[in-house]
């Protein structure tokens, strides 16, 4: 039985999955965390439920993978090395080298450090995480499973900005979107629970975590997604503003004499639902709060998602089904409700009775003309079958 | 029979119509321009065809009202001053204050003053248009019609950005929108060639000029509209980018060296399909254009349209139709066919056939069950009415 980790890499930590195939099952995970900090710690929970949990000095990555190694083997998740297929590492940003997710080399690992520029504050420590893998066991495959590889199939209609074009050729300013690992494994997971061949199927993937993006699958693959050239791009989020009128930023520089990092920055990190109410980023915390604007925060969340669905069902022509996922998605049934009785006019008849529990179903009327369906999504399990994918190709 | 004028002021020029009243037809219009410069200029078009360009020294607004008044005695237009009922002047914002054009004194000229802030290339030298009518015309009323002031009917939900709500309340962020007058020009007359009540009609108004507009409309009022704070915002225009990431302002200011002030200009005047293209920013020049990214140009204005539709069909629930207006609208087949094929899955069934002249009409076959029409836009008309409208209730 082959065993894959999918690695998940901070700037001080990277937290693990490990999975056997083919039964794709998870059979340890944890985390290593505050790496090269004070108070670092290392955590493994087992298949059978028990937690371990390490307080140790923890100086580098490399010794981070050696703790992760040593601990496999300790707890007899392993035995040998040779078990490991590969490891998959979760890469932001592929930008438009990496239409796909591919075994790690030197000359790759160094791409993945030039991207930085267009992801700053994950590429460079999700590369980092590679090497001390790639130091630490060089003969397992190191992958490299990409955010942005699954939207690398929009066409410049979809990913251009209406700006001078040299823009994009200088600068690479253009849409790559984000969540593609996420909506890869939805799509392909959705078209199985409807009996459709995920090669011709429509959809529209609603990714609703502290970070959203709403997604168009035309024939299975990304047609066109809501967030941009960074993820601040696309619906109101927890604390992202989405899409914005630019002189807004220049207003705000104007009259709050804030610099454009600080701009950037409060959009990034004080908008989204907890600007607009004052209270949580969490839509949890909106539904019980007295706060004039928390329920206009989540009608204003709501709003922006059946824009972007109403705007891709127009790119589209057609669609079998809206899919949630992702946190809010899988468990807000007011989110969801109030999104799904937006689109009657395209035949979805919701279940509002199934909405009001989670987990992977239908959410739509068995009649219903469009389907509307949570699928739980587990983008560790989708970057270890690429590891498998991959792998075996060798 | 009453007359009115309606008057559009800019920096150093004025652009007037003079209407009859009940039956709303243009007895002479033209233009003084470079008023206060050198080679001024004063034309008066009368209704018989006859134009006539008066090369004169026009020192300021003051001048150049008293030679309106002058050159209308002189060629017979009016005999007196009392057959006009007053005059409108078009002001692009009205903020959250004027949600209904208004009869201005001297409060009011001061409030259009106040509300600069927020256009600061338009409502000054609209302000000081009206304020040079009041001296001169001092009987007359003087009434300012806002571009705003359709759009006062948005609900918090569409007029918020999810941005910390406290913007909203100090510096007065929220969306605005435009082309309100001309929107209420359009509902009325297509509400009336749809033989629908206005107050029961939902359409989409698809305002494409220079400057290009997607309002949703519900009820015969406005529910949401593309443009924002500014009218930067929405969909892809001739020289204007419309919505955007605000990580790429960021980007540009800190790759191309730019000012904020230099990238919101190059936002508003060298983007849109003329930075996309490379070639113009005249639809119609992308026709004909060898460029390679001429037609891309021309397919992505379109997709951005499709895209403001198909969220506010979804917003809206139920439209009976989509209206074009504006240059474009008006006189593109391409862009018309290419935006209308988008909504087969409405139950639109475009004419091809009638969408190739020009013209008001309509554009989907008989029994198609949302329709499409051109209506030509007449934003003087819609303001010389609004004069009459208020004047009555004296």
């Amino acid at each position: 039985m082959k065993k894959v980790l999918a690695i998940n890499s901070g700037s001080s930590s990277f937290k693990y999955k490990l999975f056997t195939f083919p039964n794709e099952e998870v059979i340890a995970s944890g985390i290593a965390d505050r790496v090269g900090l004070k108070n670092a710690v290392f955590k493994i929970k087992l298949a059978n439920g028990r937690e371990y949990i390490n307080n140790t000095h923890i100086p580098d990555q490399e010794a981070a993978v050696n703790l992760l190694i040593k601990s496999l083997k300790q707890y007899h998740v392993i035995d040998s090395l040779t078990e490991l297929a590969g490891i998959g590492h979760r890469v932001v940003n592929g930008g438009e080298i990496f239409k796909d997710s591919t075994i790690i080399d030197q000359a790759k690992l160094q791409q993945i450090y030039d991207l930085a520029d267009l992801a700053p504050l994950h590429n460079i420590p999700e590369a980092n995480g590679i090497k001390a893998f790639m130091q630490i066991l060089p003969n397992v495959p190191q992958v490299a499973v990409f955010d942005t590889s699954f939207h690398q199939t929009l066409d410049p209609v979809h990913y251009l900005y209406s700006i001078p074009y040299s823009y994009y050729e200088d600068y690479g300013i253009r849409k790559y979107g984000a969540h593609g690992t996420s909506v890869d494994y939805v799509v392909k997971r959705a078209a199985k629970l409807m009996g459709i061949n995920h090669n011709i199927i429509n959809l529209i993937v609603c990714h609703l975590g502290s970070g959203a993006s709403i997604t168009a699958v035309k024939g299975g693959k990304s047609y066109d997604t809501s967030m941009g050239f960074s993820p601040l791009a696309g619906v109101t989020m927890g604390t992202r503003s989405g899409d914005l009128d630019p002189t807004v930023v220049q207003r705000l520089m104007d009259k709050a004499g804030m610099s454009i990092d600080e701009v950037i920055n409060v959009l990034n990190h004080k908008s989204g639902v907890l600007g607009i109410s004052g209270v949580s980023s969490d839509m949890r915390d909106l539904i019980e709060s007295k706060e004039k604007n928390a329920k206009l925060a989540r009608r204003i969340f709501i709003n922006r998602v059946v824009r972007y669905i109403g705007a891709y069902i127009a790119e589209l022509g057609h669609i079998d089904g809206i899919v949630f996922t992702a946190g809010v998605g899988e468990h807000d049934p007011g989110i969801r409700a109030g999104v799904m009785s937006a689109f009657k006019y395209i035949g979805l008849e919701p279940d509002y009775k199934a909405n009001q529990t989670d987990g992977e179903k239908f959410l739509s009327k068995p009649n219903s003309k469009v389907k509307a369906l949570i699928v739980p999504t587990n983008e560790e399990l989708m970057i270890a079958r690429d590891v498998m994918r991959l792998t075996r190709q060798q």
